[in-house]
Order: C-alpha cells, then sequence, then structure tokens
C-alpha cells in the first residue's frame, strides 16, 4: 500500500490539455479523476449515475436545460443521473470529478471531446 | 433538482463537534461527508470499503500498523478497505470523506467515538 498523499495541484501541473480527465485515485469501484476545462462542453447526460464535480481552482458553470449553477473555487454540486447538462468555465478551471468507473465523458453522446478512460497521472 | 452548488467553508461554519460527520451530498449510494478532527481517533478499520479523505484545512495524519500518511489541505488519500488505521490532527483539521452511505466512523470497532449516522447539515 502506498502511503504518499495525492497533492492536487501537484497533479494539476502533470498535464495541459482540457476536457481530458486523469483518474488520480480509485475507490472501491469509482474513480476520482481531474479536468482542467476551459470554454463550452457539449450537452450531454449520464442515464447511469449521479456526477459530483468538486471546483479545485477558478469557476464552473453548469448549465441546464431549465437553470444553470455556479460554483466556485471551494464549492461542489452533484448533477443526478440523467439530467443533461453542459459545464462551460470562461477562464481555465480546474476541476475533481467523483463518478464510477468507466464512465464517458460526453456521457449519451459521441464527440470529438470524448475522452480516452481510465487515464492515470 | 437544487441548482445551488455546496460551498465547503460555509457548510463547515455550520457545526463545531469534532469527529462527528455531517453528510453534504449524496452520489448514488455513496456519501460526501464533513468532519472536524482534533486529537486522536481510535484504530479501526472497514472490512467493505475504501474511505477516501480529502484536507479541506489544516493536516491528517492517518498511522497504519506499519507507518503513516501526512496529509495536508489541498491533498488527499484513500485508505483500502481492511486495513486498520487510526486518524490524528495536532490541531483541528476539517476534511472531506467519501464512502459508501452507512458507513460507520470506527468500523469494526464500538467507541465512545461511534457517531451517529446520516446527520446532514
Amino acid at each position: 500500500m502506498s502511503t504518499e498523499s495525492i497533492n492536487l495541484n501537484q497533479k494539476f501541473k502533470l498535464f495541459s490539455d482540457n476536457w481530458s480527465p486523469k483518474v488520480i485515485a480509485e475507490l472501491n469501484d469509482y474513480q476520482i479523476k481531474l479536468i482542467k476545462i476551459n470554454g463550452e462542453f457539449i450537452w450531454h447526460s449520464h442515464d447511469d449515475t449521479d456526477e459530483a464535480f468538486i471546483v479545485i481552482n477558478g469557476e464552473l458553470t453548469i448549465k441546464f436545460r431549465d437553470g444553470k449553477v455556479d460554483i466556485k473555487k471551494g464549492e461542489m454540486f452533484i448533477v443526478p443521473k440523467g439530467v443533461e447538462h453542459k459545464p462551460i468555465a470562461k477562464n481555465e478551471c480546474q476541476i475533481m470529478v467523483i463518478e464510477p468507473k468507466g464512465v464517458v465523458n460526453t456521457g449519451d453522446k459521441k464527440s470529438d471531446l470524448t475522452a480516452k478512460n481510465n487515464v492515470w497521472i
């Protein structure tokens, strides 16, 4: 068993691509991922799972078909399963996402933004 | 569906008791909990689940029978299922714990520190 802590800001220094989740830890059959985001993502939903977003640096807006939520550094939000959402960041934003292993970032949609899964840093 | 973000530091202002997990969100059958800790917890393990610790403010040490890990603000660690551990904080430390719903804070041990489960703030 490792006895090294995982430093989030150090992990963020290891990559620069946007919208491309990097796994930093597994918790049973869940993964904890870091993602850099900038600009607008696509509308999508995850039919089988809720999705936790925690903002580590910057500011994230998640649009819903009937509203939106602004999530700042030190804040979090759970997008319930099946709810269409569209993440947006006006400037680079660094987030942690927690969800079951195998969840595809673009959910029910295929897109140029569909990222490779299970990429560890 | 709520469209309010959850501010971690604001949530920490809502309680003062130590070693008493407060639920702030559910992610499928997992819960995200905030805990204030100070001093030494008891040795225990969780036979059925890993446990994620994220330090929001302060510094946490987790002792194992054969070592320890220091986890500072902005760092995290996963304690694997079945591994005996003893959390310690020299000063008040504010942490987020992620684990399946129903996990008891003292795991396989009953103690004065065994907290009521599923307390939301």
